[in-house]
């Protein structure tokens, strides 16, 4: 029995709200229960120095949680003087995440940088700001496209993200956070919404996990990928509207 | 005639939510206008080293904006591995201003500090900032009443803040982000409810300002931050409910 | 009675020595008591890149103090690896102050950097280093006319601050450290020769401070930059000589 | 066909040389090929506050490059003031893989540090890190029991760790610089010598994977890291006489 | 012939004036031609960690420059936010050079820092640091006594430093800066009254330097030294009155 | 009698392995008895601002310890976020010996960095790294004349470091670390084959040292050199073939 009451295979409730920052080329609020993570798309005209005059774009990712998203107040790390491991971590995945889903010359020799603050932190939070960052990169990619900067929108492919845990020996889908600090593994898949892989992280807490609970948490997986990216689909409609 | 077409003395539309944020002991988010503010106050058990043993408390805050709550991106704080001049200016005077209106020996030796996140920035954020900060710090001394850690509620006087400015060579009330990048001078009130002024930041722009302009802002702040005073016993008094 | 001895209205004895740092396009050691702030005005043939072909220059100003300026050792700043947020609220204090009285565009595309260098605190370092820098500056200007740099000199409107205080009830005029440490509330006033407003800071220490003590501060502080400007205007014809 | 000439299902050569550091109470150089990293086990009698009195030890690691153990210079992290994100990445995944492995009551309250310093690189430097960190990691237990610090030998599970990829379309185990610069997919899989999961880290470089791919992997992985598990073996039981 | 017209064994105009500095234990503006520094004395009851409950104390210096200190402006450190390689080496020389002419249990576990702080900078800056620290060092000490902090004056030998370098040829004693940039070879000796090396640091600019011309700058050393200790004796004596 | 009984005059064993880095375009491992230190020579287009556009190279050198390579783990200077002075005081002298001995005109514009990392350190790294990098920088300017981008081999001349001591009251050669830590002064000498001095640091510990004792050291140098320039020549010949 989770603590939450959710069936193992039962997302939270999930609400995405595209356009949540109205000075953003790209925005989505996304909440999954009670973490809510605002998540912005910024075009810049300026590329990284590895990437001028190359005719190709870039995006990146940046995360942070504001201190009283946790239970407990997290120091702030403008204050600490540096982001933590977890936090560059978070950002790295993310990025990657999005690069994996897009081809960089669609959108021109552009920086698209998606930032990713959590407001309030129940478990899932990189796994929510990849499944928003989806929705405020397609708007910032629309934009793009009415402020004709670009001759036609890219194909991007939809991705999304979400864990699975084994908790109390059964896989279960997107852990909140009193399943994770008692679960005994934690995985973090991203995929897209035909189900390719895009990344997988998988960690083993106490006990190293057995190729059987690998393949359950993997099932379940798919199956919560593919209600997120419906999900998505609708947020974009909506808003296009 | 202001951009907003506000009269001098009015204020912008202003909310303010307490109990935002679940975790925090205190929190509020402020809404003046399209300068969106989260603040929250969070109690800890330990003092900075000067005051360890004396019995008195501390009240301190800080400051941060989200990358994108301005028009254009802002440079995350975090990852540039430091807190600009401005920042730490503000969460100075937030800190100061709160310390003013309450004994420091009321509340044992404890620690509060006031978290403020510039969720979306549209001018005035360093007073909108002071005045939710009230409302959370009250809560945050509630919670404290409340969970028995202290006896009574402790006396606090109501503060709150208000910016105002010479535009067009007019004194006005609360200036939002076009009046502020146009105004000669610019000033911000922190103030009780009874017209007591704890901080005043006066700022000339381009010339000196005479002392009867002064004056003429002076006395717009006051009935500013009487109406913010207000506001304020309103959502509290409605919170406690 | 001031532990002094001064009348409520008496500065400290001032003096002002342009051209102390020989190498510098500007400077003055300005004394105000046992407060000595070295001052210096640097130029440099580049602006800010924010400048960058505008035709304007720029006039910035860092502070420092000597670590046994002050009656207990203070940390070295460099040695801690950064400057502190009241450092930086006082510098960005000194910069605005002397911008507010020249056409930036007066001097060409260049920048002045203002040293100001405590050597021994004793009190109200902030306003002396605002005195003494706008001697340096306004040699600073001169010497681009000597050099032929610039076609003629500047206009720039004196500037001087002062600092005023509540003290046992009292308004008095140029706090020294025995009175700062002691006042309820402190002042610190930056006005032209003319009486003109450039920069208020008003902070009460621990209870609201009435409007009427802070018309009393103010009235002190037009009388001492009376003063003041009349030592700067001597100083600089005596060093011209 | 792989550059190198290998199998498919082809580790490059290994060697493992424990004790190669003579101070450490640990150490292992391990060879992969060209990629040579030096594995050090730094015991030592604090743990971080978090685990103060609590009777657990800890088990971390760091990570470091020197600057020409790549074909270009990579920068001297000490000198550019940080570690990269790459670097915390790395080391946190050390740290995990390592301690997933250990009971941390099984050693007293005591910290061991895992210093992992590649000297020459040519790919999957991060597997072979922790496959050369587990036999250091050994070594130090066995000098806590010779020093009779602990009075036996704490239980251990082997671990290894390997990367795999798609090349050219092909699954192909241990990747080497150039494979890695040209696959489509990466992956690195940290495993017991019986097979269990300790961390799965799987990225898509352009397309992403197929479930069928993964699979293929993962396979590739257990006889891998079967592999590895025999050659840890074999060094330590070699050192041991 | 040198730039300064002086003979090749002739010091610069030195003068020392103990007591500048009115809030530290001990202090000495020390000045050589062109280039002055202001050394204090600061007594702190904290040793560093490596030295608590040993009985013994510690000796430190800090080193620093006004940024106008210079012919062109000098970056300030504590803006930088670090201390250059430079300073650090200078810094931890006056340290050693002050730690090796006391017994550091003669004054109980207290820790004395020597802040050297260049106001002008006309070249041999680290040796007038040590000159004029000693004075700064010896002022402590006796107001160690005087406070009856300790019961009698510990034994400390007198220490001062000069530079010579090879110019034009010749060897010639305490370079200012001009001859400084151009000199063949510079070195600097730390050396007690009596002769006694404390420390040399010679470097070669161009080309290797030979022994002969080492030992001409020796004993040009040798008589510079007495020369300064004889004024360090002096200042003492005056300043002792 | 020497702790490792060798003679006064006597060198540790050494041995020096040029082109151990496969990698750089110089390199050599230096064995100094227990002191391994790794030298890399990496030839960069690019020149530091200052040189830009002159026509003249520069020659700089970076130092680091691997954390274990002593009796005791060092912390990581990349974790704790900067070098320590005395890195920064080593490098700093590495630098600046291999610059003198050669015409930083003869290799065009570019930079030679070289990367001295100890791997195993028991007193003279310093020494060991210059001796070392003097080999790296020659097969580097090698390099530069096989690759065709000079055309003809740049005069170097060779450069060695030793130390010497007190130790017992002897003058010894090449110190070791526990004769290193015991000694009453310590003496770095950098010199060329020939007995030309490029930098000479001597150090008293204790007491001061006498001119006698200085000069014992400075000879028992020059044949130490002597007999490291030769190692050096042999080691090239050797790799050339």
């Amino acid at each position: 029995m989770r603590p939450s009451g959710r069936r193992p295979d039962q997302l939270r409730e999930i609400s995405l709200e595209p356009g949540f920052a109205p000075h953003a080329e790209g925005s989505c609020l996304i909440r999954c229960g009670n973490t809510h993570v605002l998540c912005t798309a910024s075009v810049q005209e300026r590329v990284p120095p590895f990437l001028r005059n190359t005719g190709r774009g870039w995006v990146t990712a940046e995360y942070g949680m504001l201190p009283r998203s946790t239970d407990r107040r997290t120091d702030r790390e403008a204050a600490r003087g540096k982001q933590s491991g977890r936090t560059q971590e978070i950002q790295r995945l993310i990025g990657r995440s999005l690069r994996a889903v897009i081809d960089l010359e669609s959108f021109g020799e552009r920086q698209i940088i998606l930032d990713c603050d959590v407001l309030r932190a129940d478990g899932g939070t990189r796994c929510a700001s990849i499944t928003g960052a989806y929705v405020a990169l397609h708007q910032a990619l629309q934009w793009l496209v009415r402020s004709e900067e670009i001759p036609a929108m890219p194909r991007i492919e939809p991705v999304a993200a979400i864990s699975c845990g084994i908790f109390n020996g059964e896989a279960v889908l997107d852990l909140d956070y009193p399943e994770d600090s008692e679960a005994e593994a934690d995985a973090n898949f991203v995929m897209t919404r035909s189900g390719g892989i895009v990344e997988i992280q998988v960690t083993a807490e106490e006990d190293p996990l057995s190729g059987d609970d690998f393949a359950r948490m993997h099932a379940l997986a798919r199956s919560g990928i593919e209600e997120l990216a419906r999900l998505q689909q609708q947020a974009l409609t909506a808003s296009a509207i």
